[in-house]
């Protein structure tokens, strides 16, 4: 095993200080939201970039748990930052464009104060007289960094990973007018149990380290170093995914590397383990594991998604939340809980799912920086208005061949008409966003699409579109009753399992819905079967072979009249095309129409 | 909370030891596989039922960890024992049929020698020099104990879960005349990097433990009762899943048992660990603890797929693989690892995946016994014959009325006429196994299904059939080149999502395939389709409206015709069916057939 293969988390941090970190003396005592008050607070941060003359474009950085002040190098001879691969000039977060300000969080033990700073009225470290502080406490003294020593009044935006967004969420709940967007990456509204009781027995190793003396062992010559050795052990187990560990440690599993530890050295992975504690005991406090740790399990920003939704109800942020597909820490199912938190309540959210199988550990990862870095700088852009608004486009060159729109586009305009002026609109299966895009220029505001495709999403973000990265199959139940004035489902119905499941919520969630769907009764489609015994294939949205043609249901106009009928659905609407002579029709729509749109709903319930 | 809730996989284990147990001296010394030996070898047992005058039902159960010889009760007033549920007069193992025997392991502290045992050469324990042992050399013992204590030549099953799969594994590789069946329960072939850190994190707390003394505390006043409990509590987190944790331990996350220990109290799972660790402590042994985990972290059948096969090629058992799906300490894929290498190796391996949320410790709950236990019990009467040889069935009430053989079953004689006499047949899709049952009464013993749903596998292990409960859209791969003489597809083709790589995946496993299909073109639906414009529906197989039909593609027999032509797949044979009047068609038969079957593959490769 070579030293690449040791990469981690960390593998940018090292024990030693920038020469750029500048430490803030906090002038006012600190009152604790768990009681008690620290005084003479100092605050280690850094910046980079220009804050610009509206003071408009400040990005605060929020670090994790072994993280500090110190995200990215500030010239070529300065030290690497943590996050180097993602901020600075050019780059995700580019430094070019925005002031980033990033601390160290209170409690650590890289510059900010924490458990080994000197307690005034003893004159000697807190140790375990360090007060019991929160995320809340974290970004207090954040907001005072920000507001007195930097006179920013409001953040362009906050973004943090794991404990870092915590922070994000903490920002967005404590100060809702000051800071106008959120990005929380690899996180959650509260630790699961499991990632909680992974911390519990990291801190017992620490407390029964024979060294710890109670937390007050700065005066000793021993510090309680294997317990924070195994505490750190075990928090890189919980980073890292199966797969990636399987694909590090697997074919080489007897093949220790030879390094100085009295830690087990049998297993490869064991010595990377050790390297792993012993790197970290370097430049890290047992005292400020255990408080910063504590604060990590201590935070809940709600317990369940009714709990998120109230304790977030006055935040006024657009929200970005990314999750990676491996992390078992900080799984995607308590990221899609936020988003469901924030969709309840009304907020701007935005979020993807980005495939991984480099877990937790993936947010400070190259491997997936084109798709979090993407999503992030689109998102900047989104909030300074600087994407470029890009428009629907008709050019069917950038369509697939047996995409419907390939050549025409009449039912999208037509769409677009039957949706009254002002209505909130939820689009189903937005692909690339054309039809919000449409509808944004005609004047809409309240619009939201679902796409399964993360790098759909991606693409909508460029378009500053707000979209979540669910399958509609089981994301509409985040939706709450008549949410939305208009629900659209534009030709995805026949690629759709549960068909009445779809249609039943979307008739529950908004209180109009508008389906298209491609008329499998059209009648050179039905001459086709019933001439020639085979399963039709013509250009356009049947232009797959039976064999593989994502198409699951194979809907007629009929068929789906008989369907509205049997569930009491009303058809408020309803409008036929052909498309292929690009007319409406209206006799025998059955057999004349390749494409059907129908507007359902309750009459009563869709005045605005 | 309540004690109830502090139950766990231990939770019927007890410090104290049954009346029941008794104790074997090995009479010969013991050559250990990684070098050295051990002398007076002392094995703890107990016994269950009566052997028989062939001496043909004894089941050996092997324990996990932290096991010991008491896997059940002996009697109303005797201690409950470690896997109660499952073993006993009239359960799935069950003791009024089978001579069942449980030995503690070699290494353990539960009465066979261990660690803490006496070293005859020096009059004190063995401590740090208790030599390394492995999982062979406990299977070694327990041989000896089998054949020499015992007197029985050959055991009619090995059963074990975890540690104990991996003795099942032992004692198939070692002594492959010798085990006529093999369970093996939520196991792999070995622990992953993940499961293994952990262990070795475990370890490092012990040793870092100050009264670890290098493994000599024997004599001292203090045993590493703390690094022992951290190590168990770090080993508990990983036997329960995500969701049993949050379901325990979510809502009242801060409000700790109040408990005695000096263990963090602040979070209830934290006072559920610490219960569990000095629970733990009271009968446990730390030198055992690291003896038998390192036995466990160098265990290993083989590290992939052809290593396995390479180990397992000697083995003649019938083999029973059963995984939990939440279990992520011995995940799914690793079962399907195991059952994927002996496959390939011509084995005969059934596999079943039992959805639960309960993680790797479900196989000692109650929650699933159902299942495991009835997968068990039939296995069992398999092995002794004593399974009631169910036949397939004519009778319409056993089906659904969408089932093709709701009223009659031409095609199914038809397909058994078509496959020639001693072919080894794989059926895809293979149900609760009517058609294997049928291939079997007619004299063919080669006989494999793959089944997605677990319960018509526990179906099929009732009719002694050997299932493995895969997805045929990807199980295929578990297959070598012609494996099989002929592999079928019946009434299956409909609801796949990958046609063409499911065909082209059973023409290379198969020397030739069989696929029966309904035709969608059969006249009654053409003019249905034709005349009303609607999606056909008929009692059977198109008995389903069009937006909840479990069919996704609908072949007509020209379309399929068409896919073989293109494929370059060779119809050696094809039969049309009209169901409805019982009668084979010649003419027209896309037309006139509701029924297809097809004998694909490569003429020259078929002979046998």
């Amino acid at each position: 095993m070579t030293t690449e293969e040791f990469h981690s988390s960390d593998k940018a941090i090292t024990s030693e200080t920038s020469s750029y970190m500048k430490v803030w003396s906090v002038p006012s005592s600190i009152n604790l939201e768990m009681g008690g008050k620290l005084d003479n607070v100092k605050i280690a941060y850094e910046t980079y970039g220009k804050l610009n003359n509206k003071k408009s474009n400040a990005v605060l950085i929020c670090h994790a748990l072994s993280g500090d002040s110190h995200v990215a190098s500030h010239s070529k001879d300065d030290l690497k930052g943590w996050w180097e691969i993602f901020v600075g000039p050019g780059k995700s977060i580019d430094t070019n464009k925005y002031f980033v300000i990033c601390s160290n969080v209170l409690g650590s033990c890289r510059g900010t104060t924490g458990p080994n700073s000197i307690n005034q009225n003893t004159g000697k470290p807190f140790g375990k007289n360090f007060p019991l502080i929160t995320v809340g406490d974290m970004v207090k003294v954040q907001k005072l960094l920000v507001n007195d020593a930097l006179k920013i009044q409001n953040l362009l935006c906050v973004v943090g990973g794991s404990l870092g967004g915590f922070q994000v969420l903490e920002w967005a709940k404590q100060y809702p007018s000051n800071v106008k967007g959120c990005i929380g990456i690899a996180t959650s509204s509260r630790l699961s149990p499991q990632a909680l009781a992974f911390d519990v027995v990291g801190r017992n190793a620490i407390t029964h380290d024979p060294h710890f003396k109670d937390g007050q062992y700065y005066d000793t010559n021993a510090k309680p170093e294997d317990g924070l050795a195994i505490a750190r052990m075990l928090g890189h187990i919980t980073y890292l995914s199966n797969d990636s560990m399987n694909k590090k440690f697997g074919e080489n599993k007897l093949k220790p590397r030879e390094i100085k530890t009295d830690f087990e050295k049998r297993f490869s992975i064991g010595t990377y383990l050790a390297y792993q504690g012993k790197k970290f005991v370097e430049r890290f406090d047992a005292n400020s594991y255990i408080t910063l740790t504590t604060a990590m399990d201590l935070f809940s920003i709600g317990e369940n998604k009714k709990e998120i939704e109230i304790s977030l109800k006055n935040t006024n942020s657009d929200w970005l939340f990314i999750s990676f597909s491996s992390d078992w820490l900080y799984p995607p199912s308590q990221s899609k809980e936020l988003v469901e938190a924030l969709v309840s309540s009304g907020k701007n959210v935005s979020y993807t799912n980005i495939p991984s199988k480099a877990g937790h550990d993936a947010f400070l990862l190259e491997d997936e920086l084109e798709d979090y870095g993407n999503l992030t700088s689109a998102f900047l852009n989104k909030l300074t208005g600087d994407n470029e608004k890009t428009s629907y486009s008709l050019e069917p060159s950038q369509r697939e061949k047996t995409n419907i729109f390939y050549n025409k586009r009449l039912d999208l305009n037509i769409i677009v008409d039957l949706i009254p002026k002002n209505s909130a609109v939820l689009d189903l299966g937005c692909e690339d966003g054309d039809l919000l895009s449409l509808l944004r220029e005609k004047g809409f505001t309240e619009l939201i699409g679902i796409e399964i495709d993360y790098k759909k999403v991606e693409t909508c973000a460029k378009k500053s579109l707000t979209v979540i990265n669910y399958d509609i199959e089981d994301g509409l139940k985040t939706f709450s009753n008549k949410k939305f004035d208009v629900a659209i489902l534009s030709q995805t119905l026949q690629a759709i399992k549960d068909v009445e499941k779809v249609i039943i919520e979307m008739t529950r969630v908004a209180k109009a819905s508008i389906i298209s769907f491609p008329n499998f009764a059209y009648q050179p489609l039905r001459e086709m079967m019933f001439q020639e015994g085979k399963a039709p294939k013509t250009e356009g949205w049947y232009g797959y072979e039976w064999y593989n043609t994502p198409n699951k249901r194979f809907p007629s106009i009929a068929d789906f009249e008989d369907f509205c009928n049997l569930k009491n659905i009303s058809i408020l609407r309803s409008v036929f095309l052909n498309s292929e002579k690009g007319i409406q029709i209206t006799e025998k729509p059955n057999l004349n129409a390749d494409n059907a749109i129908f507007v359902l709903g309750d009459p009563e319930k869709i005045t605005r």
